[in-house]
């Protein structure tokens, strides 16, 4: 993925506790960084999950594909990175990437969908979450 | 504390997820299965957290003790028991132990101090919530 | 997935620590619910991860893909299914569900792609993993 | 505790998946933070947990207080301090406590005491750890 710009990164230092029996970081946590990412990401683009589940607006996770590429170890410190795409008409698709810091090693690649629901059912995204992307930042939705 | 009759006890078998560098249980962890164990118990009493806080009322923990035993590992099977006595007018305290099955080894012991608070404000928990575990069953708080 | 029959099932209650902000399971502890199901069959079919580690061998997951359905609440109890197949020379898939009792409802499906490596390498894991379920169940792995 | 000076301080925001059903960081993962808040202490001192290892020498902890006075809440930013005291011979205790950023809201206390063992036997930690760290820096447990 060199020749992708990423709109948006994020650093971290792998804590003790993320570690599992096997001496790294457990798969399951990785989901916990891309997450926290995203979050970060949307709130960095005035995106407010209190405010849109006050309109009746939730933003939940359809799909998520994640490739281990090499495992994080205790202490680590490393970067997720995120696009994000419009996926047909109510899906946003966020492109994700773990690397570590400062070798650039990468340790993960993902795919994650998520879908806008207005009083529990799918609206296009467009009019409400990308809406507010691209208000603040039109290229991030540009594709690729 | 071999003398105490535990009022509530529920089995757990350790996930590897739950342990951690070291090769034993993560210690932030025997908290979730102490709260969990809590958790049961209340709802086994019919103690309903929603249907409180649809009337204002909350429970949350003020105060947690710990004494570390013996770590669990992998898969080993365990128990986590329980009392409850009130503590004062606005507080309810936990009596919990951790034991492995089946040869009953201590692995932690605990005391956990809960608040009902109602509308943000501590309450006596004897017109609330011992009140209704008392209806189901009043050997439960008689103390030791 | 309903002419699937499943070789492995495991049940489950969710924990009310494993809900998030939103009120359901955060999506990383379906992660957990998949791996623990995962390590649970191998265990029944006579696979340590211990053993195997002592002879230089690990177990590792590279590649997750996980469809979220419909989300699981505070106490609902579910099943984690699963199936293993081999795909190509070195790679096990694990094709998983999750479903929520006892109405079966369909919470999530999953693809989890597992390595063998032997001392850092991958191997065939025709030769080590399989090899010991099929002694144990050569139903397993008999293909859909 | 507003005389006492602290010797180490480790920032932290809270992430959304930390918080539970009740909006709030979830008991349990005060204890991740003050946890992970222990080992950066250790490392800058250069107390290595895997060259102890090596050496035969686990530091684990024996007991755990804490006193939750206020809950942290999603995105809200606080700092983990702690102080590190001989307790008797073969034990350490650390005091820490947890602020919420910037305006210095208490939000838990906690006394932790740790063991350091050799072979599995308690040893003191006169000898190994805080030898270790009265050497980088003897104003740390010169007491209160």
């Amino acid at each position: 993925m060199t020749e992708t710009s990423f709109n948006f990164s994020l650093e971290f230092t792998v804590r003790d506790y993320e570690c599992d029996l096997q001496g790294v970081v457990n798969n399951a946590n990785y989901q916990h960084y891309l997450e926290h990412a995203r979050h970060e990401f949307l709130v960095s683009k005035g995106v407010s999950f209190s405010r849109l589940h006050d309109e009746g607006i939730d933003l939940i996770v359809s799909r998520v594909e994640i490739d281990y590429k090499y495992p994080l170890r205790s202490r680590d410190r490393f970067v997720v990175r995120l696009n994000i795409e419009r996926a047909g008409n109510v899906r946003l698709l966020f492109i994700q990437e773990i690397c570590r810091m400062p070798d650039e090693k990468l340790i993960a690649s993902a795919r994650v969908t998520g879908v806008a629901t207005k009083n529990g059912k799918p609206v296009s995204p467009a009019n409400i979450v990308i809406q507010r992307i691209e208000v603040a930042t039109p290229e991030v939705i540009a594709g690729r």
